[in-house]
């Protein structure tokens, strides 16, 4: 049996795991926080931090492969496993290149991917010598995260609020529509693309309302989408499964806008509604099976199950019965005690043939089930 | 966090973990081998033989429910924990009716559900009184499992092979259809009816050759069907999930044959062909959540893996490559490293609306995919 180790025990480690236990495979896991979603789900769970050179050298020794949950780990290290024959998923020049947004942007510009307009910023004296660039999206090159290390510059006055430090400033899009395409590659360079899901964000919080799959494109923008992401993931040269988000702008132009090297929030939908899910997918890439197969079963829609504004602490989830009760609901907890504001707590997916009863029972599970602490962590 | 015990760590331990990484709840697991299907799956793995009294009880003494993964567990204990607060799914009750097959019998009988005509006999002198019963099948009080324990006695020749002690003689039935109808119960005594699904036998090997979901029943047949497993299930008072296996035989008539009361092999589809597996309905019944929908979203076939004959040994699969290539097809291997012949080390379900490309693929992964060890354990 093959031993295979995962840097980071969240929510993504948890589903790999539930999709491991199909397979022949010994698993292992490298986490900081013993409670941590996937802690209980392997067959060996190490205590150690994924960003220390020396924790992740010897989680990684005697291992066949090694796959990641999160870009921000000790890439030095895996470098190091890698020369000695560890398999790693995705290979560490993609996580050098994707974890820093400068190097990222650079890779789409340098391989011909269509990706918006940027220019990269040392200080925040240059952000301010770049009024004529407005409006534009200032990201942080290390360290973002789940939207954080990212804002919006619209004009001459919120340049006081840039960063300093390493940054792109990227040309705001005029975004028509936000999707995510996955794609799985193995070790041959085979390839299978899942159907496109389109990310509805909401405009006030700035965070991901809902997706829907398959997005709603047209003949001519799917064929620029799947040929972008196929660019995009085979000039990595890695095996893996890749989550490509492109904003398609009013004009139909498809532009990539990031890349995660790995199983995604935008491909929770595949474990119900589709054949084989993104996380079955990874280990048929890691344990050299064929690739599965990305169609649908239903079209979907999924919904993350976010910590209440204001709660911090141990979590409740009120409405859990009735989105329970919900005919064609898959409710996912991924058993983090503490909730915070904005923490992923879980998702739902929802199938269904009829958009309409999609969009319903999204709007349903949105107003309905809400993971909260006992006490308020701010005085409301 | 509710804590949740399970006798047992094998396949159906095993699914059942996969499936409770969705819910709020910590997990443990009571078996005698480290390294069973289940034991990494839990939050806490406890070794211990479910047999015996004392680790029975030391396993449920601070939890808040327990369930099984087989009926061979010890009762008594069981009880014990039963009375001192701890929720058992199926009650105790019902445990010791099921385990002793003469007391199923009885019970059935006692509660006027149909099964076939049955005597109780003590000894081998006694089944060679009863010529005039024949064609008869002895099946042995306790200790039968995945068809042992069970005989068939054609003709008087064949009563010499009567075997000694407490059995049921039960009067063959001119068997039409074998069926298996999966229910669950909830606390509140509210109950959900999987469809039926047909169990198709070698008739050479006496296994499981496939089951196909749904049993294709005329509206008249399916009507007694439910009716007697409502009756079966609500004369227990017991929450749980209960697979209920039928004969349908010449004359349309419907005859139980036995009872699960537990997650059971004849459900294995429901995990991708139905919205709420059998494994996640009885999370949602221990958690007290409503009950999940039984529906289908597919047809499905469901082929077990079996270890073949002549070999024991450290596993290998012959074949899993090309099944795992199967677009509608759904592989889960139980992680078992030993194989045995008649083991079941996996099982496949295939999805699809058309029963003919069922019975092909059935057919195919049937002919294709072979748990073997490198060594035959007979020579042959």
């Amino acid at each position: 049996m093959l031993k295979i180790g995962i840097l980071g025990g969240g929510q993504l480690g948890r589903m790999l795991l539930q999709a491991a236990a199909n397979y022949p495979v010994e698993t292992y896991v490298l986490e900081n926080e013993d409670d941590c979603p996937a802690a209980h789900l392997c067959h060996h769970f190490t205590k150690g931090d994924i960003k220390d050179h020396d924790a992740v050298l010897a989680f990684g020794k005697g291992l066949d492969a090694i796959t990641i949950e999160i870009e921000n780990v000790n890439i030095e290290a895996l470098e190091e496993l890698e020369s000695q024959g560890v398999k790693i998923f995705p290979k560490p020049s993609v996580l050098k290149t994707i974890k820093n947004k400068i190097l990222q942007k650079e890779y789409y510009r340098d391989n011909q991917v269509p990706t918006a307009e940027f220019v990269v910023s040392d200080s925040k004296q240059y952000v301010s010598s770049m009024e004529h660039f407005l409006p534009f999206v200032q990201k942080k090159a290390t360290g973002g995260y789940d939207g954080k290390g990212v804002q919006v510059i619209k004009d001459a006055k919120e340049l006081d609020n840039a960063w300093d430090g390493p940054a792109v400033l990227e040309k705001k899009v005029n975004i028509e529509k936000e999707i995510a395409q996955l794609v799985a590659i193995n070790e041959k360079g085979e390839t299978a693309l899942y159907p496109p899901v389109q990310m509805v964000f909401d405009p006030y919080l700035n965070l991901l309302d809902h997706q829907i799959a398959p997005a709603d494109l047209n003949e001519k923008v799917l064929w620029k989408v799947e040929a972008i992401s196929l660019a995009v993931v085979r000039n990595f040269r890695s095996p893996g499964i890749f989550a490509i988000e492109m904003f398609i702008d009013k004009q139909g132009d498809v532009l990539v806008n990031e890349t995660a090297p790995r199983v995604h929030n935008s491909g929770h939908h595949t474990i119900e509604a589709h054949y084989s899910s993104q996380f079955d997918m990874l280990w048929r890439i890691m344990l050299g099976y064929p690739l599965g197969n990305t169609d649908a079963i239903l079209p979907s829609i999924m919904v993350n199950i976010i910590g209440a504004e204001g709660c911090s602490g141990k979590v409740q989830y009120d409405g859990l019965a009735e989105v329970l009760s919900i005919e064609n609901a898959f409710v996912h907890l991924y058993g983090k005690k503490e909730t915070r504001p904005g923490r992923k707590m879980g998702h739902v997916t929802v199938l269904s043939k009829d958009k309409q009863e999609l969009l319903h029972q999204s709007n349903k599970i949105k107003r309905t089930l809400f993971a909260r602490s006992g006490t308020p962590s701010i005085q409301l």
